[in-house]
C-alpha cells in the first residue's frame, strides 16, 4: 500500500470533514482534493466509516500533540499556560475567520447517534483537551493557585465541555468573544476558595 | 396553504434532523414521515434551507417554552430551579437512551459555516438556554445564594456553552454523568465568594 497516498487522502478528508461533517463529505471530492485516482479509495480504507474513524484519530493526534507542546512550554505558571493554550487556538481560528470550531466535537455531535463505531471510539477515552486541561489544573493545584479540593480530571471534563460550547458560539458569532469568556470563567472556577476573582 | 400539513412536515423534519442533521435529512423521508404527498414540499417551504431555518426556530420555541415553565415553577430557590431545569432535560434524554443532545447546538455545529442564513439567525440572539440561565442566575443573586459580582447574562453564556459540551459528552457516553457534573460545577461557579463549595 502506498502510505503517502493514504496520508494525502486522510489529510484531504480531514480538511473537508472539518467544514462539511462526515455525511456531507463525498469520497470523490476527497480523492480529487488528494490528487488520488478515482476509485482508489477502497484500496486504502475498508469503508467510509473506517475512513471517518481514521480522520477522527488524526484530529485527536494533532490536538494531543499541540497540547503536549503547550504543556512543555518552560517557565509558565498554570494560569499562564491556560492563557497560552487558548491563545494557540485563538490564533488558529483567527486565521480562518473564526469558523470551523472543534472537529472532534463536530464529529461527536453528528455521528454519536448514527455510528456505534464513532460512539464507542469517543466514549472509550477522554478528549485530548480534557487530558491537557487536567494536567494544567494539577500544575495550578501544586502551585497553590488552583483549589486543591477540586478533582483535576473531573474539573477538566467540565471545562472541556465548556470549551466545546465556546467554540460552537465562536463559529456562530464569527469572533473570539466566547474564547475570552471561557478563559475568564475557567480561572474563576479553578481559583482557590476565598480568593475567587470576579471575572 | 394547508397549515396542518405544513406543521406535520415541520415536526417530522425536526425529529429526523435531530438525529441526522440538516445535510443527512432527505426531503422524501420527511414527507413520508409526515404522510404528505411526494412533491408537496415546495408548496410549503421555498427551499430546504428555509425549511431548516423553520425547524431551528421550532426547536428554539420549544426550548424557550420549556424554560418559561421551569421559571414559572412556584416556591423554588434559584439552586432548586437549576436542579429542576437539568432534571427536565435528564428525564427527556433518559427516555431516549441519552442520545440526541441539543438540536440547536447540532445545527449550529453543522451549519454555522455552511449557511449564512443559519449563522446569522444564530448570531442574532442568545440561545434559549442562555436566557433561562440568566433568569435563574439573577434570581439567585437577588436571594443572596449566587455571587452578586457576576454579570448574569455573561455567566449564563458561559454556562450555556458548558451545557452544550455536557450534552455532547452525554450522547457519547450514553449516560447522565455529564449532566450531573454540569450541575455541580455550575453551582460552584455561581456561589457567593468565600463560601465556594467543592463540587
Amino acid at each position: 500500500m502506498n502510505n503517502a497516498a493514504r496520508e494525502r487522502i486522510l489529510r484531504a478528508g480531514a480538511a473537508i470533514m472539518h467544514v462539511k461533517g462526515f455525511q456531507g463529505t463525498g469520497l470523490a471530492e476527497v480523492l480529487a482534493a488528494a490528487h488520488a485516482p478515482k476509485g482508489s479509495f477502497y484500496h486504502y480504507f475498508p469503508s467510509k466509516e473506517a475512513f471517518g474513524l481514521a480522520v477522527l484519530a488524526h484530529f485527536e493526534e494533532g490536538l494531543g500533540a499541540m497540547g503536549q507542546e503547550v504543556l512543555a512550554l518552560p517557565g509558565l505558571s498554570a494560569q499562564a499556560r491556560l492563557d497560552a493554550l487558548v491563545e494557540r487556538f485563538r490564533e488558529f481560528f483567527a486565521g480562518r475567520g473564526y469558523t470551523l470550531g472543534c472537529p472532534i466535537g463536530k464529529l461527536a455531535q453528528e455521528m454519536g447517534d448514527l455510528s456505534e463505531a464513532f460512539q464507542q471510539h469517543l466514549a472509550a477515552r477522554p478528549t485530548p483537551l480534557t487530558r491537557i486541561m487536567a494536567a494544567i489544573i494539577a500544575q495550578g493545584q501544586a502551585e497553590g493557585d488552583f483549589d486543591p479540593g477540586l478533582e483535576a480530571e473531573e474539573a477538566a471534563r467540565f471545562l472541556a465541555g465548556a470549551w466545546q460550547g465556546a467554540l460552537i458560539r465562536m463559529k456562530v458569532e464569527r469572533g473570539p468573544g466566547p474564547l475570552t469568556l471561557f478563559t475568564r470563567y475557567a480561572k474563576r472556577l479553578l481559583a482557590t476558595s476565598g480568593e475567587t476573582p470576579t471575572p
